[in-house]
Parts: structure tokens; sequence; C-alpha cells
């Protein structure tokens, strides 16, 4: 951990300034106990951990918000301006406990079995690597970020804005793969990827499996990536193996991955069938609503948070156009009646990563509502409400990822 | 530290299979005692310490060839195919030690003096700040990488290929703080800028102080920054404020910057006037030799290093065109005889950048000797030999940077 890099904390991270506004989400002592058997701290254990679990101790403690064992969120003022995010202050979510460290102990024997090609086959990473390499930006964010601007108490993990990063990825292109073993199967409309953790003992495995199915479109540009930010891949952020569809929410990232498999249809397990569903507040998931798939163009400001100086402010942000490319951000002092173009800071790396942002603006004493705005190159932008719906998912609203700013 | 993240380490690194080689350098035992004054480990002491020194505690340990307490070079096997490096693997060269670390804690109150300009001003931190922002991608890299390739037994730190790494900076560009402070003063022909290290006491400062002075060519495109990859700048790489010269040597990358001038004249301290300058090997240093400004193209293969299956390998690297961009890079895997282009990894960041490349080989069984040549825009292409010079800066020579594979 590097010494003396402190983060501004803002009263508008609603995960901070309400730690108890969520604590009674779940039904019954059973559910409580099904979730403490996957790891996650129970909700009403308001306060954060002290420590990081051991599987991520060597992240930045400073960098981040620990919710659980498995939710490490970034702080919103932890978010730099270097276009990749430090592999030390990205968001941590896992959906069962992390695999022991002895799977990256020989990274290249880790086995992946392809199915639905026309030569099916089991691969170890050290032959992976020898049929094709890309290195590709892309933006993991998780679906639920944002979560906890939804008034009606969506459940899980209350992120704010830090579920989120831009990570450079190296793999193998997941279609040279393909290439490899003959092409696809006949009939296939879907990539399905298993996760290579252990199942907790007594549950249902179609309840926890972490499984997860896209469309076949996703080919062109999915990786099976092992290295992360130029380094190998760290089993906290799946290693040594782990599904890349950029562009697509997070949880379509499957970590150690140990099986793809070319399918006729979207695999049958719970965090498939019914988890990770748009619907509509007080419904149930069901195969038929939209899955968190791309993920939508959005922006926020990272600086300042709370306080500036009389004076010329530099606000900075950061937007992402999904799988499209963004055109522009614009930026509100004043909750959103005017607005003025941003300029993007850095190179660009690419449709699928984030670009920081940055407004210069001369402010006088009083308090500003400061609002982003992303549109993508499509003309797609950012709408200023929110979508309600059950599980708190792709909120992309300007208005509640705006912050107030007292300048004095 | 992550953990296994264990490195691969060739025999090709003369670092480390010739540790005594360079042993008996210094001429005096008054000599070794100024060495030692500058927080250098003798060189006598050949073995690597065990662990890194307080400063930089937080790096990946087993990324790093620790030579001393102010000079560690990356593995050549620890370079990933991200294009940035990660920062718990970039080298590390202080020419004296680091300032305490009570210099970060509150950054935006470092203090730097502009001189040279028409109004001249000490400023803080927090208000360079105000005045504008950039991020840039270049590569750093000490004038002395691949020193331990000459034959001459250059004095110094024997670096291989990894006194090197690609950054990405984000400050405000030093042309912005000249405008602010109403433009060059008249005559002015170079950027001489101070760090900010105390000074061991006893010594002459004129022999210790860490200046340098860049011609003002350079100012189209130089920082002062404070942010490295996504992160606020460490005290161990110049936090809280350095001074970047993108294309330029690392010694031009003044750390912990107490003072920019605009001079008419090169400072004449020691590290500028004799110091980093290409001489004849036994020639002294003297100002009217080159010094050590923008860096020349150079590649380097990063894998294999030792050995490889027989079959399809995947032979990795890096290259840089120093202020100019890459054109191209070729590879040969017969030392020289013939060569085949290798294909660029990754987003294009710019022309101050590394980029990586790999090139896919069909390898039968037998000795290998891998080899890599870059070009870049203006048609400069990396000559097969070294340039003898007494300290062995600027090696770009293709056959030294080379390295022996097993197949089998």
């Amino acid at each position: 951990m590097k010494p003396s890099t402190v983060i501004q904390r803002g009263p508008n991270d609603p995960g901070l300034t309400n730690p108890g506004r969520r604590q009674i989400l779940m039904g019954s002592a059973s559910a409580m106990a099904a979730v403490s058997l996957l790891g996650f701290a129970p909700l009403a254990k308001a306060e954060e951990p002290k420590t990081l679990p051991d599987y991520a101790a060597w992240k930045e403690r400073n960098a981040l918000i620990v919710h659980s064992t498995n939710t490490m969120e970034t702080q919103r003022g932890a978010i730099g301006q270097g276009v990749i995010t430090a592999s030390d202050r990205l968001f941590v979510r896992n959906n069962l406990p992390a695999p022991p460290e002895s799977i990256v102990a020989d990274r290249d024997a880790w086995q992946l079995r392809v199915e639905g090609v026309k030569n099916p086959k089991a691969m170890t990473l050290g032959e992976l690597k020898q049929i094709g390499v890309a290195t590709v930006a892309s933006v993991l964010q998780c679906s639920g970020n944002g979560r906890a601007f939804f008034p009606h108490g969506a459940g899980g993990t209350q992120w704010s804005v830090g579920a989120a990063g831009c990570v450079m990825w190296t793999g193998v292109p997941l279609k040279d793969v393909v290439a490899a073993l003959g092409g696809l199967a006949d009939g296939v409309e879907y990539i399905t990827s298993t996760g290579g953790e252990e199942l907790p003992a007594g549950l249902e495995p179609t309840q926890v499996t972490v499984e997860r199915s896209v469309p076949t479109r996703a080919l062109e540009h999915a990786l099976l990536a092992w290295e992360m930010n130029d380094e190998p891949l760290p089993l906290t952020h799946g290693g040594p193996l782990r599904m890349v569809v950029p562009g697509f929410y997070g949880v379509n990232n499957i970590k150690y991955v140990k099986q793809v498999a070319f399918t006729e249809n979207q695999t049958g397990v719970k965090i498939q069938a019914s988890s990770y569903r748009i619907r509509d507040v007080g419904e149930k998931g069901a195969p038929n609503q939209p899955s968190m798939w791309e993920m939508n163009v959005k922006s926020w400001v990272t600086s300042p948070l709370e306080s500036a100086r009389e004076g010329r402010t530099m606000i900075y942000g950061v937007a992402l156009g999904g799988t499209v490319a963004l055109d522009k951000v614009e930026v509100s002092v004043n909750g959103g009646r005017t607005w003025k173009p941003a300029r993007f800071l850095g190179p660009d790396l690419g449709p699928f990563s984030w670009r920081p942002f940055v407004l210069a603006a001369d402010l006088t004493p009083g308090e500003y509502r400061i609002v982003s705005k992303a549109t993508d190159m499509n003309g797609n932008s950012q709408p200023e409400g929110r979508m309600d719906n059950e599980r708190g998912y792709g909120h992309n609203g300007w208005s509640d990822h705006g912050v107030t700013v007292e300048v004095g």
C-alpha cells in the first residue's frame, strides 16, 4: 500500500451518509444465513470492516469502501485522471468466495473446457496463449453501480459510483479460439461461461453457480484474459483466466473461467435466469426480462466533491459509452439548467474504455449542483432521471449522479 | 504485494549471470564513502538486498532486481503486454536519498518557484492545479539502461533492459504555467529544473544537487505531474510533483521539483555539466559533449527468455521511439539473418509511449538467438552494435539486447 494517499470523502456518497438506510432488506433468517454462507456480510452490519479480506489485502485500503468480504467499491474521490484504473483501486465484486490462492500457483496449467464448437476440447492456459493475443481497454462495471441512489430500497450492495473502473486486459481473442477448434457448432446463439469457484455445500448448484450467457454478437470482441494492467491477472480479479466481454456489465466477465460453451439457449442457473434482470419494482426475476448485457452511456463527476475555493475550479469526471464510443460530455454547475462542453483528458483507448473529462469553471461563493451528461456516437444521451427497477440496475440518470459543492 | 506473481529470470540478463563482473570500479576508499553517503550500496556488495527499501516497500519485490537502495530495475520477464507499466513494477532510480514521507502529507501545499518568466512566482501545487491539466503516456528510461552490455566495464548501476517503463502522467502543461506567468523572459534557451532532495552534509552542493537543463524545444510537451497511472504520484517516483519531459531520458524528469527556471545557459552543477554526457571510453565528462536528452529508437524482447516448447511460440517485446512515433518492429529468430514484421499489441497511446509487440513463430527444437529491431516514423532504425561510451549511455543496439532461447 502506498502511503499518503488519503482520499476525500464527500457527503454526496449515499453509501456513506446513510449507512443505515437499507438495513432491513432480508425477509427471513434463512435468507440471512444463505447470504452469510455465500461470504457476504449480512446487510444489517452497516459498519465498514476495518481491514481488507486476505484475498484482496494488496489493495489500497484508503481508496476503497469495503462493503463486505466480497464487495469493495472505489471511493468517488479516488478515481484519477489516468484513463486506466490502478489495479489496487479497482472495485471488487465476487458472487462466491474466491477460490484458494493455489489456483494461481501454476497459471499455465489452468484448464478451460470449450464446448459448442466443431472440435470441443479441454485446453490449458499455456495452450491458449499460443493461439493468439490482443490487448483491449474496457470498463468493468457492476450492474448495480448506482444502486444506492434508488429510493425504493433496492436489495444488494449499496454501490454509489465506484463499482466501475477502466482496465487494460490482455488475452486470447475468443474468436481465435473458436477458429482453432473448427468454428462454432450449428445453431449456437449464446456464449455461456462458467466460473471455477467452489460451490458452498448444502446449496442447490443451480442456485449458486456463477455461469452467464451472452449473445454471440459479443464474440467479436470477447477475450480470455490472463493479464490485467500489465500484470498477471490477480486472483482477486479472476486470475488465472477471466472471460472479458468488452462493453458488457461486470457479471458477464466470468472469473476463474473453467468452461466456455457455445449454446443454443441461455443457461438455466439462477444468476442468469432470474437474477440480473430488469423488472418493475416488486416483480420477481424471470427469463423474459432484459438481461444485464451491454452497458449504457454514463458519466459522473469525481472532483470536486464537497467544497472548492472561490475562483477557477477544475471539474473532473469519467464517462463511458458501453459498446459505443463517446461523442461528448457536458457539465452543468446549476443542476442541469445550462451546460458546457467538457474536454476529454488523455489518450483515447477505444470504444470500450472510459474517458476522463475536465471542465474549468469560474465559481463565486455559493452552493453548486454539479452534474455531467455523456452522449455516445449513436446520439444516445444519459437521461435526467432513473429508470426504477426492482434490483436497482443500470442507473445512468445524470441527476442522481451529481454532487453538491460549497464554494467559498 | 500481489501473491503468486513469480517472474521468470533468464540467463540473458547480464546483471544476474555476471554479478561480480563490475565489482572493481571505485578508485579509492573516499570515493566509496561518498557513494555510501549518497545512499548507494557500494558496488562491491554484489548480492541483491533481500528487501525493498522503506520508501519503495509497496513495490512488487518479485518483479524487481534490487541493485541498491536507490536503484531497482524491472525484471525482463516482468514486463507485461498492457502498454502501461504497473506502478509496482516500474524501475526506481534516485540520484539522492528520497525526501521524507512528510512532503506528501499535504500535497497541495508543495511549493514550486518559477523563474525566467515575465512574472516570476512561487506557487503551490494547489494553485498549479487550477492552471490547466493534461494526461500523457510516456516512457521513463534511465540513460544507462543497457549499461550491463558494454564490455569495457562502464561505471554505475548495471542495468540490463529493465530501467524503463511506460507511464501515464497527469499534470499541468508547463507551457500553460509559462503563459499564466506572462510568457518567457528574453533570451531563454533552457528549462532548468531543481529537485527538492535534502543535500548530504559535507559535500559541495554543486557536486550533488539534482538539477537538469533541457532545451526549450521540450516546452511543447513538458508537464508538471502530480499523478502517475491514475494515482497520486508516489514519493518513490517524485511525488508530490515531478517534471516530466516526454521522450527525454529519465534524469531530466526531476523528482520533488521545487524550482523551474528558464535560463540562458545550462546549469553548472555536476549532474548537468559533466555527468550524463556521451564521450569516448576513458574521457572525462565536459559540457561540450552531447547531453542525455532525447531518447533514441529502441526495443527488446521480453518473452520467451530462456526456453520454449516446440511449435508455436509467441515472441513478445516492447519498443519505443523517444520523441518520434514508431513505424515498425521486426523480429529475427536467427540473430538478425532474416527478419519478420511483428504486430503492435493494444492501443496506441501516442508518440512518447512504448508499444508492446508480438510475433508468432513456429520453432523446431534447437537454439535460437531472438532479436528485435524498431524503426521510427523518421526512418531511424536501431543499429546492430553498440556505441561505446565511457558511462554506457543510450545503448540501443539490437544485437546485445537479444535473448538466446532453447526450444525443445
